[in-house]
């Protein structure tokens, strides 16, 4: 193994119906909370009447932003940022899948620090302090509720790029298998190659062995491409739609890859896909990549 | 699965000579150490004068306090957060094994609550705020430097019982299998066992399945037992060393246990025997206790 060090201080909650814990864990983090979801899912299928009612009723005052598209770019999160302000928010609630996660990740930083969230991805400026973040993802894909990066197309230079930085470690997540109720199997199933790859990448790359990371990255591996056959087999499996929240969650928590060295190549390379082409998603181009990847490497 | 949460806090350092970051950290976290050990092995191995002169150089002061024994006691806890106070020390660094790690944790807590540490583990009060804590582990077992618990002995009751509080997470753990060189392997077996048991009883008594709990608690174990095997034919085998101390660490970090139910029923009962039998050490009473363990269990 390589030296290596691990940081995991969000408080992770998991389970079925675990939304309901939200307002008693918002309390905790802020008074008035910045709302941070996509456009259509939460809203056609009644889930965010629901947030919104439970909100409410326990005294949780919000500001709803919605302006978060697939491959989230630089524009959203600078305005957010700047409506937040505007709106006095002192803390964040973020809810979709990991476009709209690592974008309320990019506007807790700007809500703390000036000029556009490109500036400190290109390192150009330093970030000082974030407001704190709570996410709930509704897709078990990127597993940005476990860990502090992010990532964000600037469509001016066609160009997708990532940060990552402790200060915006979610300090609180909420995992709940009952949202891939709500997913189409074929979510699940491209959700299922950006976990997979997660963990795939710095293993195959990765310059020193790592009994405890090669043999957690296979099992987790196994765990999740078993996942969706049973769910393609059973809708009803609520085992396997566990395992594949649970399962994005570890894969980028350090658990799997860290002390191996080993790189993320597949997710540059499918940045800048992406980057370029925007109506290409991110686990679309990771599919377009797997297989070459896979026979390059071996 | 069953609702859990997962709160790990500790900012975890890994690696061969990964101790020299000691004083870095220590400057991160307070300007005076109270600084915890046993009796014998780090003083008998050159260990300690290493230890305190790396600390001089890089300016941090310290008071010596090494008055832990195995199966540490309450008075020990009590009288080591007096001085504690007296010698008006900002944070404790414990290096030793889980009796050195618990102790300091135990300390942590008294050094900013009244009474005696016994109280708080009857829970008769409330711990309201505790120092904060190093780790440095000597032994891969307990995994005290990844985890907010401790076990403590109270002579007058002949009772072993535990504390676990969040607010003693250790704020920076360093584990550095160089350490691991100068036990005898009698330790290192021993120790392992411990590592074992702490994965084998919750899933034996697990209420319920969770394939990722169960898969990484087996690798470990398996992990566990060929590396202690490897260590016996080869003194110089270091990836079996390093996999030991990940694995110790990661025992009790909640991912391979948390979601399954499940209960440490091996511990409780060994903590009974020790608890009355002060010269039985925590892995021997666990030894003792395995195989009837799994008969009745199977």
């Amino acid at each position: 193994m390589k030296n290596f060090s691990l940081f995991i201080p969000t408080k992770y909650y998991f389970g079925w119906n675990s939304l309901e814990i939200l307002p008693l864990k918002a309390k905790e983090i802020g008074k008035r909370a910045f709302l941070v979801t996509g456009k259509k899912f939460l809203k056609e299928k009644g889930i965010l009447d629901k947030i919104k009612s439970m909100l409410k009723e326990n005294g949780i005052e919000f500001f709803h932003y919605d302006n978060i598209t697939p491959n989230p770019k630089t524009y959203e999160v600078d305005e957010g940022a700047g409506i937040l302000k505007k709106e006095k928010c002192d803390f964040i609630i973020g809810i979709g899948g990991g476009s709209v996660m690592d974008a309320s990740k990019g506007i807790a930083i700007m809500a703390k620090n000036k000029g556009s969230i490109w500036d400190y991805m290109m390192m150009k400026k330093e970030v000082k302090d974030a407001l704190p973040v709570i996410l709930v993802p509704t897709i078990p894909a990127s597993g940005s509720e476990y860990n502090p990066g992010g990532v964000i197309t600037n469509p001016d230079e066609k160009r997708k790029w990532f940060f990552r930085d402790d200060k915006v470690y979610p300090k609180i997540s909420i995992v709940d298998p009952e949202f891939t109720k709500f997913l189409p199997f074929s979510y699940l199933s491209k959700g299922g190659v950006d976990i997979i790859t997660h963990m795939l990448e710095p293993v195959l790359t990765s310059e020193t062995y790592g009994y405890i990371q090669y043999n957690f990255s296979a099992k987790l591996i196994k765990g999740v491409i078993e996942s969706i056959i049973k769910i393609k087999e059973n809708k009803d499996d609520r085992e396997a739609r566990e395992n594949l929240c649970y399962s994005a969650s570890l894969a980028l928590s350090g658990i799997p890859t860290r002390g191996i060295g080993g790189f993320a190549i597949m997710h540059w390379l499918e940045h800048i896909l992406s980057g370029i082409f925007d109506n290409i998603s991110h686990p679309v181009g990771l599919c377009l990549l797997l297989f070459p990847f896979i026979k390059i490497i071996k």
